[in-house]
């Protein structure tokens, strides 16, 4: 019995709070798509173990497990007898499990200033961060909806996707692929293609899952197939998922996006961002000065225990891409559409 | 010590003739870049079995396996008084031991004729099959640093590659590659960046050895960077391969090629595509109508003996993609160079 995957409606959330036990339970990512695993966090040192081994990972959904483990922290104390400085020693140490996911920290703050007022108001304050992401999901994705077969007429589509921003990244249903889930839903999805997104292969561990579990057609292909596929006029649209959208709507994705965004503005298909609002920083008026993480080259040169490269360190492995606006067709967000390619700045998609 | 890297000239050659044993022997490119390790190819069941294993590989490189594999069988029939019959059909198993490689079953063509001729006929002309392609590939290299020399100005470049087009792929020196090799050779090369070319990893695998063999800087990158290494500015020039160059310049090339091509047009640097002109076809005018091959899910589901996605044979996996003649700055053969994208034909690249 999966907490994550077998809640009253189905839906996959891949943390939640189990009432019974006390503990954050989370849906052990890296076991998928072959094993279906919760892990138990019933400590705060087995919470930040599997945050940082990206047992759980996608920006609202640490977002929500920030939340959760400031509780968590709090039933450790009562139940150990800490004082309030191992608290909030306890606290910060989910707060940095991994140190450039940002919403993580912004989860543990969102709830932190009620611990003072005990277990309850913590744990309604980490129910609304999760609940207020859904929501936002939920209404980008129908927005989404709305806008693509307005666009592109009532009629089944053929959806591409990048990386995964379903269930999975978030508190639960997607932003990229909820957009996608929604049209399934009204039966406007003929198939979605499923790009592998090397190196960490979320697209074909996690993605094709989710699609696979909703019941959605899917092929998953490598990332270098996505330009043909959408050349061979095989695809109606993209839809991806952002880290950060800068005011022009240039926008910070997964490493991958750009390639799928050429390749759309080449062919004349949409291609969609979507996020919550939340994502929007308007302190940046361009992408220009986003800086670009560069993870460890092995994640290119090793795979599975295996080393595919003849020297480990020899690689350049940038985690994002910035798309610039003038390929974005859409940016979309809990409060509505915007069109960057035709100079419609994002701002008004913010609250 | 390895016939194959060992050479007096130092070049590597993936197929060789070892008068001393009377064999085949092929670099075996399955243990790539961990193991250097020769497989001398006695009789002919194991040349087809290394054809068929992928231990040889590339168009060029199995025209010349071809050529010697003729000369093998005569050796063996000659050891073993075989009947007529038995040598035709040893001779086909060579022939037919990878269906879809044109090239092997051409390089078996070249030298049949000279069979009742003898082995010195046979084993000279396959000498000249491969003799023939080395120049070929030497030359084109020239005429491919020339051209961007002249075009980019006379200074150390940054090229990004896909796929292996280097020694591995031909009798040796390469195509792509060898245009890279003859800019290092004038010390007009900073460093290359190799795509790792999913599903089978030809870049991460087989570029980036020759790369480091050959003392010229590399860094290997996810394909899906390749979009974003170029709009970055990071690139001078891209160089590929191709299997299929149509009449106006179109070019089916290795599934990711078009992304590349893509990405250096909007970025405004050559997209250069080399290969000697027997790859150039003027029986197709345009790219329409090449066959694209669709080869098994598994090399996108599974790797190295892992499951990566849910379903083993929901994938979508072409081996090639067709980069229309807009977006191809330059074809390159032994007899020079056409500009497609500025509307030039290459019927002037064939003799």
């Amino acid at each position: 019995m999966s907490l994550t995957t077998g809640g009253p409606t189905g839906d996959i959330r891949p943390v939640v709070w189990d009432a019974a036990t006390q503990s954050v339970v989370v849906l052990d990512q890296t076991l998928l798509p072959l094993q279906v695993v919760d892990v138990q966090c019933s400590d705060v040192a087995t919470l930040v173990d599997a945050i940082s081994r990206l047992v759980v990972r996608g920006a609202p959904a640490l977002g929500v497990t920030g939340a959760y483990g400031v509780a968590l922290a709090m039933v450790q104390a009562q139940r150990e007898g800490w004082s309030t400085q191992v608290l909030t020693d306890a606290i910060d140490s989910v707060r940095n499990a991994r140190p450039t996911a940002v919403n993580l920290a912004w989860g543990v703050d969102q709830v932190r200033p009620l611990v003072e007022d005990g277990l309850a108001a913590v744990l309604s304050a980490a129910d609304r961060v999760a609940a207020e992401d859904e929501q936002a999901n939920r209404e980008l994705s129908r927005h989404g909806a709305d806008w693509l077969l307005e666009k592109l007429g009532d009629r089944r589509l053929r959806a591409l996707t990048h990386c995964n921003t379903g269930s999975l990244a978030t508190s639960t249903w997607g932003t990229g692929l909820g957009i996608i889930r929604e049209l399934h839903a009204r039966d406007r999805i003929e198939l979605v293609y499923a790009d592998e997104t090397r190196p960490l292969l979320q697209g074909s561990r996690l993605t094709a899952w989710e699609l696979k579990e909703n019941g959605i057609p899917y092929l998953v292909q490598v990332d270098g197939a996505a330009a043909s596929t959408i050349a061979r006029g095989l695809v109606d649209f993209a839809a991806i998922g952002a880290d950060r959208i800068a005011f022009n709507g240039d926008t910070a994705n997964k490493i991958g996006s750009l390639g799928v965004a050429l390749a759309c503005a080449d062919a004349g298909i949409p291609f969609v961002v979507a996020a919550p609002s939340s994502t929007v920083d308007l302190s940046y008026p361009t992408g220009e000065n986003i800086e670009i993480e560069l993870r460890p080259a092995t994640e290119v040169t090793e795979y599975a225990g295996h080393q595919v490269a003849p020297e480990s360190d020899r690689a350049f492995n940038p985690a994002f891409d910035v798309t610039p606006a003038r390929l974005v067709s859409a940016v979309v967000t809990e409060l509505g559409v915007a069109q960057p390619s035709q100079g419609e700045s994002v701002e008004r998609l913010v609250p």
